[in-house]
């Protein structure tokens, strides 16, 4: 339940429409409700605007639906992470009007068209082209959540002209969200380009002492650039989602 | 030079007061300056709204007056990081209205008094006692780059109640910053009660599996609450610096 | 052979119902017996109230189902640990009325009902729904060992009123379990809330920095609450048999 | 505040012999009181059974004082641990009667007697004899909060003869705590022994790959007996404390 | 060539029974012979005492036939270490006489029996029934290498009455090898029982912070008996060599 | 486009054979060129003496190959590195004169033999036979650029007389790779026989401690010999560009 | 008491020069003896060769004194290690006999001259000059247990024909301990020389990535020669006992 | 000795002018000299092209001294690397014209200028000022082995323009050598403006998560740029060494 619903219930309970029977049933799950497996954090729209969003790892496709039955009775979106396609498939035979994306493993649940709320434009930069899925990732939330995203892909730091010749989109953004493996370099040297909030994402491509993304989420956090915040190896959703905070103000 | 100093002295070449001889002479170095062991970035105020932040450590006393020189002729406020009490002594023995913090190891050198720019209230939070040096630097940070700020210290998860006595300060902050060594909860309690963006910030506090405070920015980066970005350990003037670029919007 | 089944022994010999001969024979093995792959150690169940049990990684169903027919036709219950579903059906078809737990991953073979000999309620927490297994692992081995169980699922930092809700239960408990992946924030909390010894156990589920449990792991050792201690990572298991000795007392 | 005080008061109130507003004066702080550098968590005691126990580490000898003058005008025993020699002699003019054992770096201030709680009798058993601080810190704390305390010192698994010839004292212990560095084998031996919960302390003591108590830290934590649970390395004081929790059940 | 084999053909030639071409050619290759993907170390049974070893890890069939080839020509014994059973089959049948074991994943390749050389008695002890592989590693290579060999296995330190009911076969060894997983707590404790030299050799068994078998390599570095030296985790094959190798002094 | 191709170009249009329309045209995706999913480098070639090289891992067959038509329509040669056998077969279905090799997963696009540019010859040396996929991505790598390559495999320390027996071939040598696993040692002793530039190439063959290469990697960058540099684990490819790139000089 | 004095203590009393009273007294403390912070091991030298050696690291001068005036009381020979300068001032204020070598910062205290027990020569080499305190350690150590012991310093591999140049006595040696930081090749090198046991004993000399010995010490276990065992970084002592305890065989 | 003063001798020897007694007197240390507690390498000279380095970390003053009167007597210039101001003052009582660099700690001992031997410019590049004493070390090495030696200093990329300005410079340069710590991202962007072979060097400048320069070290090895290699953290020397090995092809 948002804030937005939560409003309509309470004038039509004003204007006699709704019994305050019918008004109390519908609020009495609005803080959680447990599901043995879950429990369903209702009140999360009202509190940080945004319903809860089902993280699919080490979730059965059963617990997945039973969970998006609760939440989907009550939310305009909903957002499920890091589903396979196999379980998305399951899944989606319940809810029809879901959209799988395959890069990103995210599935996407709309009841109604989200307005936009953030402000400016969210921008999401790649340094290669294996980053794209977590780009991806990140450009889904920040879609859903209700923002302008735009995004540049494969502008990585061993061409670094690259990068500039888009310097006109990048000055323009309200909050970056740079995308990088390997070394980590990129999310520095846009930093050091603009004023703006920049999110920067680790990703664990690369080898040997990529260590699995943690050469560049370290690299990220010593990032000589100040203007730099930075989320966990491959969590494209954590980006989108702290972007959309940020925007939103 | 700031945009404010540059369009003053355009206005006066415009009006005549100025020759244009004397304003080459000043625009000359606005890209950049080479003083042999630092090349100062005169351009950043332009590009980035704040001027170069000098880091201390690692640095003699004599290349931090050298920089600061540089500097602080062309800005209304200059910070100085990780300086230690005895080059801090050193260097305001050249710039005598400098102030030197010393629980934040920050020297602070303004020309003149900042205006406020943030538009919200950016909260200052930390877990516990040890971790308030590291709070004030974010603390001091986000205030010389012009924002309201406040604070709320030693709230840990171990006695929860203390922080939700605080809530109604908690949910009206724009932009949160959470300070927290040890198992570094705080943020993610923190984050789970409002949708405004939180800054974590690990500090090294801690013994034993505290790693130097890796366990607590591990942490931090696990958060199950969404609208996290994390730091550096012990990074509380990049927290600082973050949290104003957001508060900008 | 537990203390119970060796007083009768020794009765029924005193009573002159069984031989010394016998009697001796019976008695030979009480030390450890060696099948050339194992040394079962008959002697545990009298030196520490509760039988050897089976860990069954890296062993064969051939060496699993030869351990448990020398601990079996002693004991009252017997336990195996991590077993994977295609051995268990193995060990199953010789053991007919043993009872396999999916999700635990564990296999209950019980030739006479457990007596409760635990004196208070100990409580099982789980963070996240993919804790659950781990959870389920802890909840199986203190029942089994004869304590009264309960359990609450999915009650994570990110939503902390879901845990206050269920405060009466959990300051009831004599002993208390909390399961956490990602942060491993939840033990901190709720011990926290009260005085009785909490076990904490973390979990491998997360990705990037959550290092495969370590994080977790890292954050609950530096818990800022003291009444916790913290066991292997995944170690339900060790978890239920630490509470159940705790709960003996 | 504790219990006892906390019934006393509300006696002394029905009986009319504190006036309703002196004791809503006193009252008024039981939740936490706020000292701008700490918030005191004076609901501890009656929450936990314990007060809050002061941290020394990263506080001034200014700052412990003032913490201490909260927490001592309301609590009949206040622990101050981590606390060097130096701070130690400060805090200790201005309260007198405080004791500061050295091994341990712990200061223990008591208004009062405590009285024994405890059931069982703790036993404290150290593997060599550099992890006699470590051991000791156990001790006082255990101690300090009212139980029967034990000790062993130097009984490491290189001379594993030494441990077994104290059996009689390690089987009649309530909780053990086990206290080794190094390769952190005793508490395995230990437990194996016995069927009553153990904690495991891993010291620091060692050197090249002892990481500075990694090792024996894993060690523990691999125990392959399974009534062994572990703190952080160093913590004898938790160890004391959760031994405690466990003892008071 | 051996050291029996070179003799030999010296002695042919000063018998005028081969003649010099013919021995020169023998010679030819002693040094070492080059096949491309291999320099075949024909030198090695003269300086060592035992021919090379194939490690079979990273090879194909095809190499480890064509080195075995050239080694089994002039070798009374070879050995191929980690072998899977595929690779394994493909060898045997171009090597009709040469044995494989399982557990070991071993090849034993036998031209003649190689004598005893070994002066005591070589004792491999196991801590648990999932350590067996290793341990099975090490008892067939210093049996290929001319050693007398023993073994005790599933004896840890959970239930040490086990270990001690073997005292007499302990203390009869020349040189024990002792294999452990999770905690490595084993070899310390044998090292304390005997004066003869140790060979601690860690296994992978065990999960979550066994770490994949570094705590119980680690625990073994720091044992608190001196008699103790390390080979790599898992490496049975190191351990039997060494052993050997002490045991012909 | 390299620098060859556009002095031809520049001379056709100056001898009036190319309009400068048809001329402008070619050189408008000089700097870089955008096709979505990558931004293709083809400025690279005249910057840096060769084509952008197209790292397989993470990109479908279908990027790839949209890749490939960009940068082959261009350039004389184009590799694909980290490839694997079912990509690249689907790759060469449309780059029917494209090379693969199976030991390097390399892919190799020849439209013009590269003529040799390299000064002197460089040497390529593998430790182990397990080494030589490695070994074999830099050999083709630096044969690709236009060197003359030789190559040594199989002369690890153990039996450091098959090194010694080719140094001859090693003293001629412009430019050393030297490729190892395990502890990683050749390479320091190879440098101490010469006075060239030695690339070291750790590889992730081995167990154990070997970490997956990091035991290698670690140990050359602390090489005792000083003409030592050194590559990411397994990274044939870079040390085959790095030694072509010194051999240029 | 050694072997050598309880034999002796029997003859007397089978003699009759010693009284059953007299003798039972003296055995009494044969197992251990309890000091309080420590328990004496006098039973050591009888199960393994040679007395306990005190461990010097973390314990005070006084506790020192303590522990060696009850061992030497019974043993020909005892050792302190890792005892600094001033610690060792003040323990040979008692024992104004002991011998201290500060290179190895180790204490040796005779009472008698230990006879020669091992049969070849221990033969010590190191890699740097910088490794001569640890090696120096073994040296002493295994001359303590009485040992023929031989030494060569200084012959890394980087100036591989230096090592060469001692093959004689190298081939001679019945045990080798090779002491080796920053890479640790050189125990590699020397064990492929030769069929003999190499302790090798990795040191933390070094900086960067030698991360304080780790690198030297992974190395050595990845050794690609097998007659190879290692110990703790700078554990020159557990070198030179271990090779003690094989060259007694 | 050197390639230069062996052919003087030999053709003096020729000459008549030196009696072979004599020469064979100066030849016999040719190979290595043995005094003790170091073995000279006088045999480098010739083999490598420059005399053996001295390493002063966990040298002796004395040590120092003794050595580098052996490699004086027969070298033109001789290095001592990491050697504190306090040795340094001693050493160079005994060496009156030897020069000691502060800010590289390094001493540096020349007899004879040396002849320019390297073929290019040698170009040093540091990415702040707090990097410059590794710069330094490189630039000396450089500058002492016979190259043409230039520097830039602090160009890091948060104000990326500041390297572009120096362009001219960084395309001339035959051999570039880029210092950076934090997050070590300035070779990459440098590497990838040239085709040159550049040499990275990590320093442990920063904090946090700089993990005392792995983080710059692992960022550096997964460099997105490929003519790239590295060394080991803060190793100026190592840098400088093997760019002047390749600038000398």
């Amino acid at each position: 339940m948002n804030l937005d619903s939560l409003h309509k219930l309470l004038e039509s309970v004003a204007a006699g429409k709704t019994s305050v029977a019918d008004a109390g049933k519908a609020l009495s799950q609005i803080s959680h409700e447990d599901i043995r497996y879950a429990h369903i954090d209702h009140h999360r729209s009202l509190r940080k605007g945004f319903p809860e969003v089902v993280f699919g790892m080490g979730k059965s496709s059963e617990q997945i639906i039973g969970i998006l039955q609760k939440i989907a009775s009550q939310e305009d979106v909903v957002l499920v992470t890091r589903i396979d396609p196999q379980k998305a498939e399951k899944v989606m035979s319940c809810f029809q009007h879901a959209v799988f994306d395959e890069d990103a493993k995210m599935m996407i649940l709309k009841n109604k068209e989200v307005p936009k709320q953030g402000k400016g434009t969210i921008l999401v930069i790649s340094a290669g082209t294996s980053d794209i899925p977590v780009a991806r990732e990140a450009y889904l939330t920040a879609d859903a959540m209700g923002n302008e995203v735009k995004s540049i892909f494969d502008v990585g730091v061993a061409g670094i002209h690259r990068l500039f010749s888009h310097s006109a989109l990048i000055e323009k953004a309200a909050v970056l969200i740079v995308v990088a493996g390997m070394e980590g370099a990129l999310p520095s040297v846009v930093a050091g380009m603009v004023g703006r909030p920049v999110i920067a994402v680790p990703t664990s491509v690369g080898y040997g002492v990529s260590l699995g993304g943690l050469t560049a989420l370290f690299g990220m956090l010593n990032s000589c650039s100040s203007n730099v915040a930075v989320v966990n190896i491959d969590n494209g959703f954590g980006a989108g989602y702290m972007a959309s905070a940020i925007n939103r103000l």
